[in-house]
């Protein structure tokens, strides 16, 4: 038989199922959002960031003096409980809100004060002796509490989507140091240019990924700034003098997070320029990556129809109807991740262009599109490194031919034939066929063997000199 | 004891649970992405789709003789399982994977080929006797079966977003009646322009969804157009030349969906832009709603310091530091949701844009950004007119108390005193604070009282007449 | 010596130079917006409308006896002068503004009158005898005259980019005969599929654009609706009750477009709901050409080592540093419009989310956004057909040769040799080199000779015949 | 009468007119594209960065021996001249363009070639003594020219856009001090919250731009790697050992801008990273600045039937209807202007997913969109600074008697009387009318008034004090 506790609140009643820890604010709150029907437990993180505010906020009211010992040592040890991960199946509402978050916010005051109740030897729904506003939520506004437990969250989402960037970027320069002397022809347009090597290749986008590294560093630390004791909208109304500070430093403490307080209030209270921000290099990383797994996938493409340059690792049959036929799946679905990733950012800057006044009430669903967004691109990323880069083997014998069969490595004679004399080389070579080396050598004299030995020795062509007449 | 069989592909041996209905390849699929996490099980109506293209695909194979009745009517059978929404446990593929959607054919391939194999006395994994890709896959390609039964699928999305919308269309018809005699203020750029009635602007939120819906309704007809038969890239092959028109014919029938055959089945297997202007659709009806939400939170704002012409109802309290304090937080939530469809239009832009000679290979992107984006936007609908619009009330003097006290109405007296009179008793009015009335009846003495009384009757400013000098 | 006028309006005075026909308020608009640099006069067909907008409502003023007959032929004529192209000069306000274009609606009245004045003997601003508000707006206001001269500017837009793509789209056609026996690989994935033809691949270029004109044929229709007498919001203040109706008929005259008069004019005095759809269909257009675009350099990509099918005229040198590269700069240049244009779409996006209340402001911006929008793609739809299409020649034999060596081939067997095996035979072809036929017939005799002639004659290599065991 | 020179490349021959400075590439250029019908002269930074680019390679050049030095020393002499200004309308291409900016670089070669010429006494066209590929271009290619010089001037885009933010900021910070005292009722939700300044809230419109330029300043130093010497593809082929640091060295020196080479030629010969986070960085400030827009718009709303707290500058009539209407005209282009910015960052989004191996063609439609994008949201910020934010005044007894009327106010009775007894309070006051005061100090008595007197002091209001029982 199922049991209920009464709550209340300034609009009514609502029975509470009795084993919940939750309060009636997140009943309304289920009641009222059902958007995505992804609860806010499924961002662990979040819920955690949420135990780290309310326990420093419980600490610095203490210091100040403003709640009870007893009833803060409370809400600490309440606090780390959700901290240690406990209670994630209590956080029910939807990751799409309205209320700018209140209800999330509710939801872990109500969660707080009724393990904390119990810890003190009440019953659950007991408010008078540990309540979710009165004691929990004291000197906070969702408007303060709501963005700090987004923003320690998001850190360390960016710290664990640079791990990946970083497995990444070392499985790319692995395979650089593989592919050091596969002599290959570069390509600028989709056309014949001028050869390199596949190492150089494979070492671009160990580098490209590795600045992604340090802009994401250095985001990351757009975010410490909170607005811890800002309340409701950066009056600091409600809060003790030095409560603002203080909480600030018991956060800094407990998390390792470098948080510092904003210096205007006011101002961070409705300001979401960091988010977009960070959306923004976010944006940057996933189209860095979809474009190097869009170059895998040219670079694969054949196997005898296309450039043929590496084998990706075959991960599954490609084809319901076309045997023998393997798809470079795992970029592709890399790509995909990307799209998605550029899509929030889109959300992301509607949802920060739509701020009013003192508050930007559509913070949820930026909170939503990154914890995705970051989330699924880290997945995107180990998926890449593990499931293909590592295995990428190169068909060293088919890029050295096509190099020796181009018409661009006529670019290395310029210096001596000048550009002009070049061209015509190249247009008979393309009109009949002929290769390069017979126009330029043999048919027309125009240099010497030993001076074209010179020139496309492997070596020059794969570190060019400088070579003049 | 678990127990597992084996099964093979051209890749080699992998060991299957036993009590699972899929197969080796979804157990690739399985290993080879994870990325969201959401299995396509999450779109019930994707799965029932692929049933129904998998049945009508058996029931063409038997009538053009190229599989054995008995096996097509186990594939019928199986799927009819299917279509009945059984066994959706068993799709598991993550909703984004490469492969341009091989993973989810081969599961459903697989799923019903054990079904099938159960109905007929075998065991799973005994493909010898019904094959997943030689029977359940017979005439088809991913390339043809995965876009049919997606169409299909957001078909029924579709329809059941145009009755969330018919919902909530109708909410504000209701409303516009109630509310036919409240004369207000009208605004333009946020400024006092002219008198209405709030009926009329409830008339006109249900009008213009009542737009979109027709467009929903003609958008609806592009995805009728399939491509069964096409097979791997459109040229059909290993599909008998009937098959094509037939399966169709089928599909049709079993559906109740118009499916039409693509005339250029090379065209069709490529193009995505029946997608793209779908999402195009979806967005600008959620742009609308974004927009009524908009003015109803501008409507109700206040209480004691904005325009306050209309209460929301009163969902839950609104600030976990502000006493009494009710937010619009129903038109909150519908904002973000419509922001979200906003950010996954730019995806299916992404992803449209890179397709790729015979095929575009990012359409599970694509079923993922509409599939969500047509839930996430028919919950809100339902949010916003349940929990929002059937409970909204009109402050009724206070709007009218503002017309009245407004500067606007002297427009009403252009045609009698000309632009440039009119400007200035504007202005004086702005400067001074009197009332338009002050200024021309009684002290300018510009029209006499009747004149007056009969331009400013509230018959009249609800719905003006045009009075001449 | 350059000589002025006087003119006023309730915020002051303002020197105006006598020779211009532009008043106070272009003037003052002139001042107030310098964003792009663009003025009004760059869209010509937008001054046209305007011009037809301003007589039609002239003639339904005189049909409702509220302006002299002697006036309302003076703005006729003078309106005349606009539709013919001339006095373009005199539209000077920036393309993106404020105040939901009431500068380029009072700078069309100003213009209007002062001609007006002229022709009736007057000095230009001596607005006693022809004013701007009074004469030349009478019955209309910003909000009803610019989106409904906005409409029709931007159906001549649709139609005149509908030509570019019929063009565009015959050019295709055209070459799809021309290469209709190039057999030539498939490609999904960009991997080797099945062959088909490159007529085929040509067709399907066709057939996609056609699919956008009847896209953009439908589209068109959705901006025929228009509000003419709505005035300020909708509600018709200080328009004659018959005045919308015959201010239509007139329009729909003068102007041969089908306009009809909104149903709800509340709600189209504020909706931009039309213009979002146009813009997505716009977009639509542009991706798939962006497609096929990508696909043209892909197949034309090499010449030595990429895949090289098609050849693209050469247009210019392509490179200054290497001699004799000639790069796909036409293709290029249609991709990057086309990123323009899904730009743009965001544009119009937050322009239409932010309207408010009985008015969206931003309409502007979404005029400058589709104008754009439209003559680029239009621009490079004539670009691409006649410096690119028409010029491009097929390499066959290349072609062919790639498909006789493919491993994808064997999915023609499939049907008499199952999946299975086939899987097996191109496993081994892939990884010894050696070809389908070699495996099949000699070594494995697996089928006969003849056999393998009859599957893999041209013919049935180009339209595939279903042939069973 | 019209006189020409031929010109010839590998392509053929053609008639140049005699005057022009420009040659046979950018003939064919204007020939091949037209697309916006916007010359690349229109970002004459553009240009001026493409001289210091040639400068500096032919002072390089001449350092490493590699040309005459009375050929290099006239290319500095021509390269002044552009540095200068001159020769402005000879640069023709169009902005948007193929061939990823050959079209440009080869523009510049021909103009300073043939300036060049004239210099050393040749006429125009004689390239035997000054030729722009082998002279002006040596060392270079238009991978590494043509980005550097972009990045160069978008580095002086930058900080002009910074300069007019920087104005912006100011303004505001005026604005703070003096409505210091102005108290007003605070917002969140659209919904009254609690008091705070007019003062606080334009000071954080003032610190939210001092933001933004310190992020574009951080930004701006992304830009300033450069890929000098990288030639084709980042091999360095045809370009001596020292060059790519001697000629950065130079640039640095010429320009003052910190350039410095990029560690790895072949990644940043084909990376647009930077172009994305500075397109994101852009982007957060004009989404930043429209919400000051917004909230404008909405403290300006009315004046009788809004919030009216302040009033912008009227600056121009604001309806061809209703007289004495003023709209915030301002406000509203600074959105559209907004927009119009994240259109563009859209728009660099898929030009930069688009790079393809060792090049990015994409990059003339990313510089096409970032030069006018901060040209536009850098005139837009003077205008809002100089129409409309300097002109800015506060209705400040309209403010204070909002806050003496609402019912946010007993949010500072919480500490005292507990959430929920002022929930009560707050609920009756709604519901009757009745004033906080008269409820709680006279009617229920729950305060003593000196108490009220204290909290609610002007002072407490402004800088609430954290007042306990």
């Amino acid at each position: 038989m199922e049991t209920y506790r009464i709550e209340h609140d300034f609009l009514g009643e609502k029975e509470i199922p009795s084993e919940v820890y939750y309060g009636i604010q997140t009943a309304r709150a289920l009641e009222n959002f059902y958007i995505t029907g992804i609860p806010v437990a499924k961002e662990p993180l979040f819920i955690k960031a949420f135990g780290y505010v309310k326990k420093a906020a419980a600490m610095a009211n203490r210091d100040c003096g403003v709640i009870n010992p007893i009833i803060a040592d409370a809400i600490c040890r309440a606090s780390d409980r959700l901290i240690n991960g406990e209670f994630l199946d209590q956080f029910v509402t939807d990751m799409i809100q309205g209320g700018a978050g209140t209800s999330v916010n509710m939801n872990v005051n109500e969660v707080i004060a009724n393990i904390g109740l119990e810890i003190l030897g009440h019953k659950k729904g007991d408010y008078d002796y540990l309540h979710p506003n009165n004691h929990v939520n004291f000197s906070q506004s969702t408007n303060d509490a709501y963005p700090t437990a987004f923003r320690l969250a998001l850190y360390r989402k960016i710290e664990s989507y640079i791990k990946s960037l970083d497995a990444l970027q070392e499985a790319f320069a692995i395979k650089s140091v593989e592919f050091a002397n596969v002599l290959k022809m570069g390509r600028t347009q989709l056309q014949d240019a001028v050869p390199m090597t596949l190492g150089d290749e494979f070492h671009g986008f160990s580098t490209t990924i590795k600045e992604d590294i340090q802009r994401l560093n250095e985001a990351k630390m757009l975010i410490c700034e909170i607005n811890m004791g800002a309340t409701a909208i950066g009056t600091s109304i409600n809060a003790p003098a030095d409560y603002p500070r203080i909480v600030t430093e018991h956060l800094r403490e407990l998390t390792g997070i470098p948080v510092t307080l904003a210096e205007d209030l006011i101002e961070a209270t409705c300001d979401t320029g960091a988010y977009v921000q960070i959306s923004g290099i976010l944006k940057r990383s996933a189209i860095k990556i979809s474009k190097i797994c869009n170059d895998l996938r040219l670079l694969s493409s054949g196997p005898r129809t296309g450039i043929n340059e590496i084998n990706l690792p075959s991960m599954q049959p490609g084809s319901s109807i076309m045997p023998g036929k393997v798809n470079p799946v795992i970029p592709e679905v890399v790509n995909q991740t990307a799209y998605y990733v550029i899509g929030t950012d889109m959300t992301v800057t509607m949802a920060a262009e739509a701020g009013q006044l003192q508050l930007n009430v559509m913070e949820p669903v930026i909170a939503f599109s990154l914890f995705s967004s970051f989330t699924y691109m880290e997945n995107a990323c180990y998926t890449l490194k593990n499931k293909c880069v590592i295995g990428i083997t190169a068909n060293a014998e088919i890029c050295k031919n096509m190099v020796m069969n181009s018409v661009g490595i006529v670019t290395a004679l310029n210096p001596i034939l000048g550009y002009e004399t070049c061209s015509e080389i190249a247009k008979e070579a393309l009109a009949t066929g002929k290769s390069i080396h017979l126009i330029t050598v043999i048919e027309r004299q125009l240099i010497p063997q030993f001076k074209w030995d010179e020139i496309f020795s492997i070596e020059n062509l794969i570190r060019p000199k400088f070579i003049n007449h």
